[in-house]
């Protein structure tokens, strides 16, 4: 039996842009709640369907970072009330656009800080102990007996690390690596009271008194490009750099240059400045390891996230108050 | 100029099993000092590589784990008076046959615990977040935007870890993982005073109470396939383990099996039953991390290591007190 059938049409439409991670869970769970349409699946084009199926879509669900919801996908879209955003930050929806257009918008409050800080120490091993690396050097068939070494690691235990955005993410990834020894200092906006760690005001100070940088922060006017070619140089040629906050704050074209001059040690990135797209360069090199945006995604997570979703949309559709609206919009 | 030249051919010959990682600092280092023959780069088969070359060689440098020093290799040697082993376990040698044969052995003590229990807190956050097979599958031009899903990770944060063997390295995986929130339990041959996690007095109790297990014991009769089939089945569908110990601690042909049914969640393994060999088995599966035996090995503990190696063999070669004897052997 048809979903929409079952329930005499009454399904409500959720359109559903840039196939966000939570969506088989959520469609496992929910598609006898609401109608998904999926664009991603189409071999439309997105305005293309859009003008097609989705002239009158109420609600629709977006991913964080990848997908920009531009003034032409909201022309496509005349019916459109309320955006729900999978994500905390919402860099990647256009504000003033939305507000003018009295679009409503859902996101997600902090659900995710535990699971950023547990990926964000994960690449950091990662990328200094050469894990994935290592990986791909027994799966293509290299073996040490054979004469072939595998890529060798650099020490974690001990390192001074500079968390570049001190809220919930950095917060959680100090704690964590406090356990490792390592010797924690951070940088933001303000010196925050009651933190153990060394302040630095500008990330190049930062930078020139670490061996590590895990980027936390949002993006804004002022992270653009912070990670500039001259803090990559002060970090120096074995300091390796963690992205979980946005691709960004890094200055993309510079680090590839640092990266294959050999001017930093490495880079574990869950995000990057053009998504989907990523540098190719990068795909030969052993000392970057390279995560598809699922900082945020786990499975206990997705669960969570998509009652969340599913809660938000209900609210909508049954004239509520969203439960968890964007603040001050 | 030929290395043995360099010094009228006087440099003490030191013959070198099995490739160790920290050969190629070694040589780099210290080529100028000793004389290595590498049987790894030999196209002649070991035996007849030692039976043609190495009759007067009277010290050898081997690796821990995976290749044995068996009395067919000893008797290829029979000169030899030292084996300097760059392991802290010594269970790839034959200690009473290298006794009754008066060979002294130098071993490494702790300098690897800090490695290998950052390797272990990698491997496990590997293995719950897909950070190898994340990074495979963005190498393979997979992407979310087309459609693609990469693989759904499990949640680190607040976990249910148990540690199997609470030595020098399981004590610092546990410190490592309170940072994560984790409750820590283990298992060893005696409840530890002072300690403030839970103790199974087996490791089936273990694994029934815990979402993963880290193992960091030593091999010996009483572990050898202490994680048998009924140990993984208690640990359940979503469990996890990572090997940071020996390999023959798992009934590696039962973990794989429970592994394609589906019957634990992952495993990360620095060490495997039979290496060089890996199950092939594995190399399909994107819920296995394998590592090439490296826990040990950081850029850093090798130019310690090999400061060590040195001088062994300059006490040895100059009739002084080892450095780092084996106790009571």
């Amino acid at each position: 039996m048809e979903e929409s059938q079952a329930h005499g049409n009454k399904l409500h439409e959720v359109l559903v842009l840039g196939s966000p991670w939570v969506f088989p869970v959520l469609h496992s769970q929910f598609s006898n709640r609401f109608h998904f349409l999926k664009p991603f699946l189409s071999s439309l084009s997105l305005l293309q369907f859009l003008s097609s199926y989705a002239q009158s879509i109420q609600a629709l669900l977006i991913p964080g970072g990848c997908l920009h919801l531009t003034s032409a996908v909201l022309d496509c879209l005349p019916a459109l009330k309320l955006v729900v955003t999978t994500s905390t930050g919402v860099d990647h929806l256009d504000l003033p656009e939305l507000r003018r257009r009295q679009i409503a918008i859902a996101y997600v409050p902090d659900l995710y800080s535990e699971d950023v800080a547990d990926l964000a120490v994960g690449l950091l091993i990662d990328v200094l102990r050469r894990v994935s690396a290592g990986d791909r050097f027994l799966r293509l068939g290299l073996r040490p007996t054979k004469g072939d070494f595998p890529p060798l690691g650099l020490k974690l235990s001990g390192k001074r690390v500079g968390i570049v955005g001190l809220g919930q993410i950095g917060s959680k990834v100090a704690k964590r690596l406090e356990g490792f020894d390592c010797k924690i200092s951070y940088n933001s906006r303000t010196k925050k009271p009651l933190v153990p760690y060394s302040y630095y005001s500008n990330v190049h100070e930062l930078a020139s008194n670490c061996d590590g940088l895990v980027i936390c922060c949002g993006l804004t006017e002022e992270t653009r490009h912070m990670i500039n070619r001259e803090v990559m140089v002060a970090l120096g040629k074995d300091g390796v750099i963690i992205n979980v906050g946005r691709g960004a704050i890094i200055d993309e074209k510079a680090m590839v240059e640092c990266l294959i001059k050999g001017e930093i040690g490495g880079v574990g990135l869950d995000v990057f400045e053009n998504e989907p797209e990523i540098p190719e360069e990068l795909f030969n090199l052993d000392n970057v390891v390279l995560s598809p945006h699922v900082a945020v995604i786990t499975h206990e997570t997705s669960v969570e996230l998509s009652k969340l979703v599913v809660d938000n949309l209900e609210a909508f559709f049954s004239n509520k108050p969203l439960v968890t609206p964007l603040p001050n919009n």
